[in-house]
């Protein structure tokens, strides 16, 4: 079966300056994880035409599905939808199923100009609805446009995950030590090399209690990876202690 | 003056899978804003030869500045310095004095073949020492290679930021409103037209006790500045409740 890929491209001067911490990459990541889709890269952009096009173009020809989020709001720096249209060479206009969508939650006397704005969809483009601000995203071939508002991306990808193909999902173990990762990482990369099926990181923490190395084991094949983290697990108790996780 | 660009670079598989939370971003973006250079890309690579060089030559070449996080352990998943070194085109090999700084904390009988790893540097290369963990990052031409531990990261940035040109620092001002961003946003634009050189971003927020929008504007004069921001309230307060802050 082949991979199921997926990038992420966030969109927005507020995540490059720092002033927003961006809640949505862990969040999708962690999902499309769940669901056997593999997040190969995040970029984030500001907002500036060029570099939203450029980035667009070059990962949803490289991977399975592109993800935005931010930029399609009803102000003046929202200009994602309008990038979006330019990278797939396709017009954009006002689309009526939207304005429908905007009309639940927003009376016809408030809807003005900016908000119409709103409801312009590139041509060829699905939309993606959401229960929170009702103003939708869309979809344009391998392109998932949607909010950067974190409630209102996290009812969005409620949806999008319904549209696309799923994966193998990886079978994960986590093997939590109070070992120095110095310790243990020639025993990790013997054992890696051996088994180049399951994949072996290495994760170091500095706590108040102490330090030591957290290290995740990912497979496809489930007695593979319980197979590795036996083999993990007696040759580093003689050193520390080894606690092994679920198998999940 | 020319202004001061950056992008940060963030390598591992643990922040695409989604398991660990990236931190670096942000604390960096944040920090970068307040000495006037402007972070403006970031990606997201896996453990991968290809996606890290790819990356790295097209960001310094294209940036002032790139802060690489990550991938410089001593496990076989830390190819961040090879990886550097065959960007550049130059060579590798274990440098002295990072040696010495990994005496330091560690006892020379424990330094074994995975934590000697650490002080392989590429040639050309400066040091960037933290006191956190004693494991050196290195800075080569304008790229900064640092540890992907926030606490450690933090003590390599602290160094970095010594060496770095700084620019002009954008004076901000966030105006806070319970008004909806779709009623705001034809007067923001009005605005924004009038007055290309300050910046005026807008965040919609969604709280239990209702939602509204916080407006952010930057410029590099604080008159105009000052001048925009009550521009702003004035515009805004026959709207609802404005709130105009602190000019930084």
């Amino acid at each position: 079966m082949k991979d199921i890929t997926a990038a992420v491209l966030v969109i927005g001067d507020e995540i490059l300056s720092g002033r927003t911490k961006d809640k949505n990459i862990g969040y999708i990541a962690e999902c499309f994880s769940n669901i056997g889709v593999y997040c190969k890269e995040v970029r984030i952009v500001p907002d500036q035409e060029e570099k939203i096009i450029g980035a667009l173009n070059e990962l949803r020809n490289e991977y399975t599905y592109v993800m935005t989020t931010g930029g399609i709001g009803p102000t003046h720096d929202d200009i994602t939808a309008d990038c979006v249209a330019k990278a797939f060479g396709v017009g954009i206009s006002e689309n009526n199923d939207a304005i429908n969508m905007l009309l639940e939650r927003i009376p016809l006397e408030d809807l003005n100009e900016s908000r119409r704005r709103m409801a312009r969809i590139p041509h060829g483009a699905t939309l993606i609805e959401n229960n929170v601000s009702k103003a939708p995203g869309f979809q344009i071939e391998n392109v998932f446009v949607m909010a950067g508002v974190p409630a209102v991306m996290q009812a969005m990808l409620d949806v999008v995950i319904t549209r696309i193909d799923k994966g193998q999902k990886l079978f994960t173990c986590n093997i939590s030590t109070n070992i120095k990762e110095g310790d243990i990482a020639d025993i990790l990369r013997d054992i890696q090399k051996n088994n180049p099926s399951v994949m072996i990181g290495s994760y170091p923490y500095y706590t108040d209690e102490g330090y030591g190395a957290n290290i995740v084991c990912r497979a496809k094949k489930l007695d593979e990876l319980k197979n590795i983290a036996s083999m993990i697990e007696s040759s580093l108790s003689v050193i520390g202690n080894v606690e092994v996780g679920d198998f999940e």
